[in-house]
């Protein structure tokens, strides 16, 4: 079986050597215009009409012209523009296989916002480089502004990849670690809660909030000013997720009355936010610019997911972060 | 039985009725320039005679006008200064049990280290309130400059409570983990290398060097222009144990010459750094002021670990952090 093999995605050349050797009899074809982000939007081209699989980030208005297509690899985590019923019985009823780039990002998302729980813990941005005498009161101040982890309690909402992840790391911290998801499956790892506890837990339980929501129309500003208003006083939020699963204003009030000790941010709405957005100069609110899935080699990381998926779809193995 | 304990430790009200509660029958002698810090030198107390326990940060030099003493419980982690033959032969002969409170700081110690190393590994300095465009140049070298640390190898050099707790916290991170100990023990729960051993390590494998020495004759300088010479290009050092184990002209250089990637310190020599000291200046050296330990409600974590030594003394069963 001679494939062909559509590749939007812009490599180096020792990539493209490690690509070429993986698919050896195979036919590959390098997109013009390769996709530099999930907003790109690639004109046609009329090699397109009878590839065999699709490695990037197919336009999916367009996926009625493709005669051939029996598998998208989209070379993301997030899926957003692919997520919706139209598409999912279009390629359904035609029977493509669509699968996620998610394990390429959870590990490194998953350490990022461990980071981010550290560098708040140990209170990284004040001590880091704070010249203090020892004995003086700053220096006693700085000590004690350092909260110890151990007994306190994670919620993460939003239990995938990242999240297990997370929750597998925080395993020797001695924390109490809380899942939120809609439906529990019975084979998590940690306590699951659903959504008519979630109040009570944000209310009395929850000093460390972490959001990995995905963006749908049912979280759009799922933390929105009545959910803020609930949390429990000095709790952290961190968001790892999407923007738009936050009411932003309503996290600013919550900065400025200081219900929230802090929130760490890797994801905005939009990105990055204008230069005059408030949340930019709040103190206690710590973005970083929607890194927390980059890691050195990253794009060698990313075609070696979709090889080991190119295996198994060769020996007709079921496909990894299969989502449709 | 009536003791006399020593306090010898600025405590605020609550602490002070803690103390109170629960040495109740004892008599509890406050001392009248309490000790804050280790460096502080009491001046002799006519009480101090025939006191039973004293608590606090007591002058190694006096020790033979105490008439009644048989437990000392130092109120810090480090024993530099009773750390000598003489001292150790003048407890042994007059029966004197000796502590330190390590277990006080080692828990937030080896949390510290970890926010270090999440720090290193997932840029937090370089990328914390970054402001570029989602796919820009910029985005793209912010992204790709986070080190995965799976299959990273971190050696501890100092193999004590501190290094056991960091090796326990970086379990689930599935990265290769070697202490360094001058005798290995072997109940140690990761491989222990000895001195013979160390720069091989050092120059092939050790990614990540985490210094948690103790002061000692025989770890001065111990990090000196030699040892860095053999380091693996692109490792990276943590001090936290002791800042005279490290020859910091010799940090300095191996930093400069980008040997060093970049080192976190949370101990120099001295504290603080004089304003000028070039280390100060180095982008790739980030400092914390000695504050490692330190954690909210410190003093009363202090407190409880002697209140805990001292129903184990009433009960005449073995002291915690017992070192002499």
């Amino acid at each position: 079986m001679n494939l062909k093999i559509f590749i939007d995605f812009a490599g180096t050349p020792d990539i493209l050597e490690l690509l070429n050797e993986e698919t050896a009899g195979h036919e590959l074809i390098f997109s013009k215009s390769p996709a530099t982000s999930v907003l790109f939007k690639a004109e046609w081209d009329p090699q397109l009409e009878d590839v065999d699989i699709y490695f990037g980030q197919p336009d999916h208005q367009m996926i009625d012209r493709f005669k051939q297509l029996k598998w998208i690899q989209v070379s993301t985590s997030s899926i957003t523009r692919y997520d919706n019923q139209q598409f999912r019985d279009l390629v359904s009823k035609r029977n493509i296989t669509v699968c996620n780039s998610a394990s390429v990002y959870n590990e490194s998302c998953a350490f990022h916002t461990l980071g981010f729980i550290l560098a708040q813990a140990r209170q990284l941005p004040s001590v880091l480089n704070a010249y203090t005498d020892i004995g003086s009161e700053t220096w006693y101040n700085l000590r004690h502004s350092c909260i110890p982890l151990p007994d306190q309690t994670v919620l993460i909402l939003g239990y995938g990849a990242i999240g297990k992840r997370l929750a597998e790391l925080l395993g020797p911290f001695h924390m109490n670690v809380i899942a939120y998801r809609r439906k529990a499956r019975g084979d998590e790892s940690v306590p699951v809660i659903s959504e008519n506890e979630l109040d009570r837990v944000l209310a009395e339980q929850a000093d460390h909030v972490v959001n990995i929501l995905p963006e749908s129309s049912e979280t759009d500003h799922f933390f929105d000013a009545n959910r803020f208003a609930v949390i429990k006083q000095g709790a952290i939020f961190y968001n790892i997720g999407r923007g738009t699963t936050v009411d932003q204003e309503a996290l600013y009030e919550t900065l400025q009355s200081g219900r929230l000790k802090a929130a760490w941010l890797d994801v905005t709405d939009p990105e990055p936010l204008p230069k005059d957005h408030p949340l930019l100069a709040q103190p206690n609110c710590y973005i970083t610019p929607h890194v927390a899935g980059g890691h050195l080699d990253e794009a060698k990381t990313l075609v070696r997911h979709f090889l080991k998926n190119f295996k198994r779809f060769i020996q007709n193995k079921p496909l990894l972060d299969r989502v449709m």
